[in-house]
């Protein structure tokens, strides 16, 4: 391998400092204005120059550095500025920065320049007037690229390339127009957080190597206890690595509060337990069913009115047909705000039959425990305070940037009781603090990546107000769209009346089915319709949406807006781009 | 809330043009000089002022924009530069930034500060004149700041404030003088990484909304089991949050491959099943029986010789007995790199077991799995090659931020059909492409973070031989300490030999105890000495290395090396730190 020294500084003196009187100068300064985006390098050149001597402009090309770097590495001029148009890529490795030796100014170069190209993605990605997503096909993507890992180090300007055509094929999923899932933006503040949080590196593990991110788990958890209505914000909690997880730990601590043998003894030593809920809630109450070894069975699926709400009759029903079967109902995981229709359980209802049968109440409010914070949304989830545990994501509707999903436990300790296996080698019981700040042990998981920084700063930023701004304004932009298609030639609702969340549902019919009879063959056609405008979306890269069946309905959009940078525009760009694709089918 | 406009834009024209003749133009570019660390700023400043006019070193203070900053706000001075010097903090607020209309200015100006308190922290982190900690008790660093979460935003300045407050009390895991845990260290290209995967901000699900990162943890994947030796590197894997739930997938698939029925009846429908894995294996594999409803009493603790290997007679032992007690040996879980002493399970004679009694074999190498990309040590994993899954952390061996943890599955398909539920509303079957990418239904989790891309750009930043060369650095360093102190005054090893793999373990004898009888009053004061130890070391910041007891062996010092950044000054520093800080107990 290449070592430091050889053709690495490409001028000057190591110190960086140089001749104040060299004409060099301004063009160096220049250079280094040049990495500013948005026009303003060149307005700073001007200025240097007296307009005298304009720079070219950079040919935007992804393809390491500037041609002036590689000028002036071929003039050997000294360097006016800080690092970074020092480092001559092309020769200089991984191994040239930090730790190594004299590695602290190529390092500051490097990562500025990563910085760099971060930040024109940044501001890309709220440019209506850039593609949402390049699509290009996996096999496309495979061979136009090569991404395979070698042997032998690629130098920094390659890695600086690698950067470049990753963030060209990404999806720009903070992008006013990228609609596609429950967790769309990008919040700033949350940003520079999870930057904060990569830098600091560590892991939730224990208050010796993460003391301040296990005291901000602490306070930022007991305050959402307190958002739903658990007195004083007492209980337990923990962010996991997503909704799905956080549902299987609600299920695992329930079947231990019923039967805490079950940890050292198995389910052989237990009745065959069984969990409910709604035939809408997502499919991780069945996928942590499985993993848990109660199995997929053993999930009884309520069902639903029109609107996707669980029938609390049914779920009476199915509860007394389990015991008369000698089973044992220890789990209701109702859901506040499903994925598909984003629609809300009768939450009362469901505490009030938990209650009568003695069954632990589950709250899935990964989607919908954002509207928590609205005033005026927050009726939405009454009840949710009569729960035993909440599922609550706010890298969904809160807008935090992903992973962040928390589960809240009301009764304290149980988490601890429930998964701690006392290893004295990874959590010494004679350290010099309080050990109660070590959260290891009550996880799944050993080490537990910090995902509450991002959450706790952008609170700091916005306040709850603030949070609560944002989440109006998202519904109130589903109302918009709902409004706009439910009478609008050409649209069918999936289920009358307003959206409860943000979840707008239905079908596009072009006007070459609009006169077909309402039978098989207008809904085998109908089913079509969306997955083809869906990828011509793609294709086009100007917004994408999501469609599926659900039940006996065929494939139909589920408009969803969690993104704060949507405007009233933008709903309706997708509105006339669904008409424009869609038009000849 | 305060809304953008007023006081916001605190000089100058919007475009940020000025004056070229405006002598403020020094100074402002002299401001974004002393944002540069190691004294570049001043040297900057000293050539545009000629020496003239020093201006003022920056105090240093956590607290904010810099004077000069404020200085320019009052002055109403055009500034020179782009974005970064124009934001007035104090009153500006997070609701300023992108998607904000006119927020890309500031949103550039902010990340570009945070960056600079991030890049500043990086510096700081290895230079060894820092303190890895500055320690406070969780009760004291609860009151010494307010980290409560209120209704109102605060604004940036504190925002920024906020970050670099974090900071100070955070544990800096890249020092070359932290030793506390198996993954230490901080890559410079594996952080760039992690930046971008988080300005990214997307999730595994699908090919949909993740297209490189998805084909990048296909190459990896595939890479790292070629590696394991796997023919073609075919086979399965997923990239999970950390090596317990690596664990826990491994013992969920085998539970599957043996009885798929119990997806869908869980264990009731199966006979009981047994684990069997070293009593100096992880806790996560009984971690796993106890939520996986096996129960911890099922999984068997085979006996280690003195070094800390399973002893396959035993296993074998324990295997018949289990079979004859009517239950159904599932699952073995051999261990490459034991947490607390480095052992390497013999593999071998492990696979000829597991075949004799066909027998899933997973490999836990969370910790060893590096080893295998080394032409020296990877022998010591002879063996693994005949697992049916390897569980294989690169957050820690190869230096990887964290979180990045992958389970590797020889069987292909049989991770996909032991999850997958069939959510057709999350997993379109008609899509447009190739769904063979869409990975997310072979996870437990729903969403799932992107933890390959740090990975992948380090390896093509070092190339594999780059991991080899960092990690033969950290066995050899390992190697040099065990030389040091196996013969020197007042050091005890645990176990005898030389280290297998950079875990060196020993017990610090202070003078007042070695002419103590070995008896049991000698040992307990003898597991007081390294809590002391370690407690002065955090108070004064210096070093930091784990200790526990285990087994029979009171507590004892457990040093592993898996900083690249660790030199042989910083053994000789740990040895004398020890003794300083031990040498009156």
């Amino acid at each position: 391998m290449a070592s430091p020294g050889s053709g690495f500084w490409s001028f000057g003196s190591e110190d960086g400092s140089g001749d104040p009187e060299n004409p060099g100068t301004a063009r160096a300064w220049c250079q280094v204005a040049q990495k500013f985006t948005g026009g303003i390098g060149n307005k700073l050149c001007a200025l240097l120059y007296g307009d005298a001597e304009k720079p070219a402009e950079s040919d935007g090309r992804p393809s390491g550095p500037s041609l002036g770097k590689a000028v002036w590495a071929r003039d050997q001029e000294a360097p006016a500025v800080a690092p970074r148009g020092e480092v001559n890529y092309a020769v200089a490795e991984a191994s040239y920065l930090l730790p190594a030796c004299n590695g602290e100014r190529p390092t500051l170069a490097f990562l500025q320049d990563v910085m760099d190209i971060l930040l024109q993605y940044v501001v890309k990605s709220f440019d209506r007037s850039t593609k949402v997503i390049d699509f290009h096909y996996p096999n496309e993507l495979l061979q136009e690229y090569n991404w395979e890992l070698a042997d032998q180090p690629q130098n920094l300007e390659e890695i600086l390339t690698n950067c470049r055509t990753t963030l060209k094929y990404a999806i720009k999923t903070g992008h006013p127009r990228y609609f596609n899932q429950l967790s769309t933006g990008l919040d700033m503040v949350g940003l520079a957080a999870d930057w904060l949080t990569s830098t600091a590196n560590t892991n939730m593990f224990t208050y010796e190597i993460a003391p301040v991110f296990v005291l901000l788990e602490y306070v930022t958890l007991k305050k959402m206890r307190e958002i739903i209505g658990w007195s004083g914000g007492s209980g337990d909690g923990i962010f996991s690595p997503g909704g799905a997880i956080s549902n299987m730990y609600a299920m695992l601590i329930a079947r231990f509060k019923a039967f805490p043998e079950v940890k050292e003894k198995g389910m052989a030593a237990v009745p065959r337990l069984i969990a409910f809920t709604s035939e809408h809630s997502h499919f991780s109450l069945k996928k942590g069913a499985a993993a848990l070894g109660i199995g997929t069975d053993s999930v009884i699926l309520i069902k639903c009115d029109e609107r996707g709400k669980m029938i609390p009759s049914d779920l009476e029903r199915r509860i007394l047909e389990a015991k008369q079967k000698g089973f044992v109902p220890f789990l209701v995981s109702a859901t506040a705000g499903t994925t598909v229709y984003g629609a809300f359980d009768p939450l009362l209802a469901i505490a009030d039959i938990c209650k009568k049968y003695n069954i632990w109440m589950h709250v899935d409010a990964a989607w919908g425990g954002g509207l928590l914070v609205s005033r005026k949304h927050k009726w939405k989830l009454s009840g949710v305070e009569r729960a035993n545990s909440v599922t609550w994501n706010p890298h969904k509707m809160m807008g935090v940037p992903l992973q962040c999903s928390a589960l809240l436990v009301r009764e304290e300790g149980l988490m601890q009781r429930c998964n701690q296996m006392h290893a004295s080698y990874l959590f010494q019981q004679d350290k010099h603090y309080d050990l109660s700040y070590d959260t290891g042990d009550k996880a799944l998981q050993c080490g537990r990546h910090v995902d509450v920084f991002k959450l706790w700063l952008m609170w700091r930023a916005k306040g709850t107000t603030g949070f609560e701004a944002q989440i109006d304004k998202c519904l109130e932009l589903a109302e918009y769209l709902y409004n706009i298609i439910k009478n609008r030639e050409g649209y069918e609702m999936v289920f009358d009346g307003k959206p409860q969340h943000t979840n707008v549902c239905f079908w596009y019919v072009p006007p070459s089915l609009r006169t077909l009879e309402d039978n098989e063959e207008r809904m085998s056609r109908l089913s079509k319709v969306a997955p083809v405008i869906k990828a011509r979306m793609m294709e086009y890269g100007t917004t994408m949406v999501s469609y599926q069946p659900l039940g006996d309905k065929v494939n139909f959009f589920r408009m969803v807006i969690s993104n704060p940078a949507a405007t009233h525009q933008d709903i309706d760009f997708l509105i006339e781009e669904i008409e424009r694709l869609g038009q000849d089918l």
